[in-house]
């Protein structure tokens, strides 16, 4: 008997199929002694919906209003899931965001959540419902609604999991737990049982799409176990938790991210402030920058080199354009071919010789690397897009990773390869 | 420059094209120099979308979780509206029932409201912002969102209005106005400039679909002034007020109704306790009984009559078969094809021979009476289904309320009609 958090996203409550799939689920956790929270996002493509009538009647929605009209996507999925449940003769009863105590700042669409009251919650549990909570919402101090942003309803789950001391947070998806690399590219992979909080960080910031890097954050800094698993089979997926057993692997995961572009500066003056000028100018241009990386220079001229998401690229362009004549460069060039491969694992710390032994096996397949960039746990390079899969496949090779089972492609259909691609709610 | 309260029924709002004509009303009434607020309804079809959606997962969706999801419709709507008000570079604030400060009672479905703490909403008035409100919803003091059932959203509307000591309370819909007679059925009816608080309930109750009677009680009772008008047109429609002009007319107007059924229980013995045994049945089968009608008996046995809504009826026939036995009847007999026509006025009170006038009309018009009923303002008559026009076209000459100018009847378009017949939120 355990206290449990479960989350579902928008595929999962797709249609009123799904949703009775879901509460079949819940209701068996519950069978099984459990005490049970829900969290939901919106139904499938609500948001989508909402966004596009919004968007007929003005074409720069305001905030506020933005978040007024999406929260009711969740609270659409969360009350008919309850309906699903008492249809089954089970206790249930939705709760929006604010009525499950959640409050953010005052950052519409990106709001960041400040607070947790879930006496009511708790309250209900005990008597025996299973509770559903609207994901992705939060209430601001002045009686405000907001939504979470990208990965809203994990941090959602995972806030209310630390919040109700639960046991466990289960987040429900289409795959059924953390690879140590995609499936689809990398056929030899295989499912972790377990994974340490700072290498999930390190493979959901480098492109594993399974979990939101800030959903990890948040389960890290309150010590939540997050249970990344299936909602399509019972099959155990993968613990996220601290780790505390002595011999770690060295590495966990290899990632890879094809979202990226390369944007490189040339022959600029090599002087201080420089790189000051250009990245404060791509900041305040909303630009994320990912990799930095400048080279020694030659009489008293280099290259800038930055990646950046795609999405990024165009106020990218506009910035460097801008600032070009201060920094007295003669051009920029833009690569959109690249990928980016990354080694992780916390266990690189102790071990030395991971970029020796990275470097020899990528050329011995004859990858051509573009770029080097080091965290303490991380080893990401970047390559033509041509020779992603090569990359992935030879380093988890190299780092005996290889599981002795060959992952059938097959077993993703095209729905759900593009589900998990998204990185959605 | 007033203070308005406006309020726009889900036609009104069932596009973004009629969202957009709704924002350019509220501006308009804002640029005059009025200080606006607004309630809607959900857009168009989306009550019945949810419903469907709820009856896919739950047959007898629970009260608490249909709430829960219906008053998601105006939220949707109330914040669209902001946004286009906003586009147009006015201020637009959107709040929901509970953010308004809507108290109601703890039943769902149909709750009350109890209390009303408009403070929130006065205050963003007088910072100059038009505000939007979702009309049909509340808050219990438990914190659960309920919604108002029928007419719920005229009745926020005028709490709203009574709540804020607003100087009028708009309630737009797709007819400009309460008529003497509904003109489709009478072509010679007019258009009231105003008409008093107890005549628009009769009215209403007997038929006339322009206002919900729960809102002009609503409105009696807190003397709030309500205008009545067209959401398509600017002309002026007609004040529902506390009327004190010294001479009222004798007849406010003329109402049909043509969705109730008869029932006769035949033969049955006349004495003490009969009545109460079929009606108390009637009441706990949830039937709502409007005209009870028993005539002198005859040797010990008598007819007993009754009218309710055609919709009651499979829980009406139900309940009279089950006592037909204890009340030693023989039989009953239903009709379905009869109208009820009532002429309403407060004037009738001191104005003696009102029947007597009534009755002749409708001889002279070969107009057959099956059922009489009487209230101080009101004077009912149950008639043969083909000859409602008919009664209701010469009860409304005999009382000069014909207008010089015959309506034509192209004013109304089938979905006017369709909507007008519908007695929506």
């Amino acid at each position: 008997m355990a206290f449990v958090v479960a989350k579902f996203g928008g595929t999962s409550v797709a249609s009123p199929e799904r949703i009775q799939m879901v509460a079949r689920r819940l209701i068996a956790s519950k069978q099984a002694g459990n005490q049970v929270v829900a969290v939901v996002s919106a139904m499938g493509k609500t948001t989508d919906e909402l966004v596009g009538l919004a968007k007929a009647l003005n074409e720069d929605p305001p905030a506020r209003e933005m978040d007024m009209l999406l929260s009711t996507g969740e609270q659409v999925s969360m009350s008919l899931l309850a309906m699903a449940i008492q249809a089954r003769g089970y206790k249930a009863k939705s709760f929006t965001g604010w009525q499950a105590g959640i409050t953010t700042d005052r950052n519409y669409s990106r709001a960041k959540i400040e607070d947790i009251d879930a006496d009511r919650i708790k309250r209900e549990v005990e008597r025996g419902a299973i509770v559903i909570v609207a994901g992705f919402q939060g209430l601001t101090e002045d009686g405000d609604i907001t939504t979470l942003g990208r990965g809203g309803s994990d941090t959602t789950a995972v806030a209310l999991a630390y919040g109700l001391g639960a046991d466990v947070c289960e987040i429900y998806s289409d795959v059924d737990g953390v690879y140590t690399a995609d499936p689809r590219v990398c056929p030899r992979a295989k499912k972790l049982d377990e994974i340490c909080y700072d290498d999930m960080l390190e493979l959901s910031s480098a492109g594993a799409g399974v979990l939101q890097a800030r959903a990890v954050e948040f389960a890290k800094k309150y010590n939540v176990v997050i249970h990344s698993r299936s909602a399509f089979t019972d099959t155990p997926g993968t613990l996220i938790k601290e780790v505390t057993s002595m011999e770690q692997a060295v590495i966990s995961g290899v990632a890879h991210d094809t979202s990226e572009v390369k944007v490189t500066i040339r022959d600029l003056k090599d002087q201080y402030g420089i790189a000051s000028t250009v990245f404060s100018a791509l900041a305040g241009n909303m630009v994320n920058v990912d990799m930095i990386i400048q080279n020694v220079s030659e009489e008293g001229h280099t290259d800038l080199t930055f990646t950046c998401p795609e999405s990024d690229l165009e106020r990218a362009c506009e910035t460097v354009e801008r600032v070009l004549p201060q920094i007295g460069a003669r051009e920029y060039v833009v690569d959109k071919n690249i990928a980016k491969v990354s080694l992780v694992g916390t266990g690189m710390k102790s071990s030395p010789g991971v970029a020796a032994r990275a470097f020899t096996a990528l050329a011995e397949n004859q990858v051509n690397i573009l770029l080097i960039s080091t965290s303490p746990i991380r080893l990401s390079i970047v390559v033509e897009a041509s020779q992603c899969a090569n990359a992935v496949r030879c380093l988890h090779t190299a780092f005996d990773l290889d599981s002795d089972q060959v992952f059938e492609e097959t077993q993703l259909s095209a729905e759900e390869i593009a589900a998990k691609m998204n990185k959605g709610r």
